[in-house]
């Protein structure tokens, strides 16, 4: 069964804001009040501490778990690349696809090694977004339609959700949407993406600060059907989903923290219960987490997508959890506190 | 089995150098090559393919694996502690050793996670090495004993060992052997250890310099006997063996890394087959690694030791490897490449 969610429109969405579930401050004071009398010096387990105790507030309980991890990779196509934004040819997408399928990419073995269940969703690949330099790239509806389709195959069941993407042009498509939702210049968010030289890079900044000045006026999730593709919706109506459901998210690097700049520009609150599992190795990304306020959990040199930054940080929130569920207490272990 | 390794007298061991193993650099750059075709642009998993590469020119073989991890904990104590540099007991050591040994500890629950198998090795806690700021704190046979001890608990057959420790007092330990190997102001490298005060640091600080102003003719393994206590003695065994087996090793924090700075000091070739799982939050761990060349894996603001960072860095070690074992070539997926 699906997570009940109306997606009807982006201003029913942005009213959604003051109804979102919320972090339950009481499991996670019990939870903190817990990782004060674990056996280790107070603090010492760092961020994982923090990761036990948010995954409490979030599963609204002392003791969270990740029996259930739920992997969703969305795919989609972007008509920028009409722009000759990507050194890669667009069908690389459903290729990649057919990867994921026979278990071949780098998501695959992952998720395999981190516990989590992959599913891929690929979102009219043969379809193009329209080329958001010569217009908005979606409509509302069909906007609303990708969000649609990420928000309900998202797991009601799911303890944690691991979202990535994949899509040829898609780092062209972040670097826009961070741009409109944070400003600066069109260069500061523009990196290599899958391998783009320098000359390259000072046209991705052109295109983008292109499809920027044509959708000034766009705000919040208009400037997602505006810049966007599919799987940037998808994302965006499956952080929607988890969070009805209370379901803690790990998202991936740039091109999934992206796709979640317009809610955030809609409300910030509407990414509370998402963590950023690595920093990439793409420049824009340091700066949006930054933006975001929010820190990643790891720091690998990475810059693959599909999730595969999400998929190793899961390892690491297991990690947070076991010690958090499975540490005896100084009294239980009778260890002199100091 | 265990490994063939002399251990006699520091002079041999440092004779030991030009004798060492070496990474397999046919193996390494089979490994690099492979990296180049699998389906993703280049470079893209970052420090994930530059793992794979590492443990195939120490594995010497293009497919590097982890089928058993080893994890080695050492415990011991420490005559310093007379001089009042950690607020905890020292009894505090033999209760984390009990707390091990039940399965209670944050070691315990990060190996669970991480598939490594744990041994836990106490050394003589009921007898401390010599307060360093006396006399040394251990002599050379007394030195090398402890070596031994941690050097014969390598299993020949590991594939990956995971180094740690435990012992109350032993970030003083730590910040003098650094302080010893590296040079600059004591204070450089004193932190909070398991929860000192501001006062408490400039305590350890005196503490350290009067410990280096005393041995400041050791070089080397001289260094290890001077100031070092029996788990760091083990330490340094535990690495030697590994290198003569050819395991990799992941290093956890400030403790285990500045354990290992006599080695490096002695010769940089000592720890070519070592990583460091995780940079500590203790400030003198970062200058350690810069000295010694070597980035950590994570970075998650942890300082508790045990092992817990480089338990934790396993689980990406085996992603890694499990990218470079599982993923398909672009020839094989059928994928374009750029």
């Amino acid at each position: 069964m699906a997570i009940s969610l109306n997606l009807d429109s982006f201003e029913q969405i942005s009213a959604l804001a003051a109804k979102l579930p919320k972090t339950d401050t009481v499991a996670a004071d019990a939870a903190r009040a817990r990782q004060s009398q674990l056996t280790k010096p107070p603090g010492s387990l760092g961020r994982l501490e923090d990761l036990a105790i948010f995954m409490a507030g979030w599963q609204a309980t002392e003791r969270p778990k990740i029996e259930t991890a739920q992997a969703l990779v969305f795919a989609g196509n972007h008509g920028v690349c009409a722009q000759g934004v990507n050194p890669f040819p667009q069908e690389v997408t459903a290729q990649m696809v057919l990867n994921f399928q026979s278990g071949g990419a780098a998501i695959n073995q992952l998720c395999a090694v981190s516990g989590a269940e992959l599913s891929v969703i690929a979102l009219d690949l043969e379809r193009p977004t329209a080329d958001f330099t010569q217009g908005a790239a979606m409509t509302e509806q069909e906007c609303l339609g990708a969000m649609h389709r990420g928000a309900k195959v998202v797991d009601p069941n799911a303890d944690v959700l691991v979202l990535g993407e994949m899509g040829i042009g898609n780092s062209t498509v972040a670097a826009a949407l961070s741009h409109a939702a944070f400003k600066g210049q069109a260069i500061d968010w523009v990196g290599a993406g899958t391998g783009t030289s320098p000359e390259g890079m000072a046209h991705k900044a052109e295109v983008v600060a292109k499809g920027i000045k044509m959708h000034r006026d766009a705000q919040g999730l208009a400037q997602l059907a505006a810049l966007g593709g599919r799987e940037q919706a998808a994302i965006c109506g499956a952080i929607l989903a988890a969070r009805m459901a209370r379901i803690p998210v790990l998202l991936d690097g740039f091109i999934c923290t992206a796709a979640a700049a317009p809610l955030f520009v809609s409300d910030p609150a509407f990414l509370d219960h998402c963590l950023i599992g690595h920093a990439s190795r793409e420049p824009g990304h340091q700066k949006l987490c930054y933006a975001m306020g929010k820190e990643p959990i790891l720091f690998l040199d990475m810059a693959l997508g599909e999730g595969s930054g999400a998929a190793l940080a899961l390892s690491i929130l297991r990690g947070a959890l076991a010690c958090h569920n499975g540490m005896a207490t100084f009294a239980e272990a009778g260890v002199s506190g100091s």
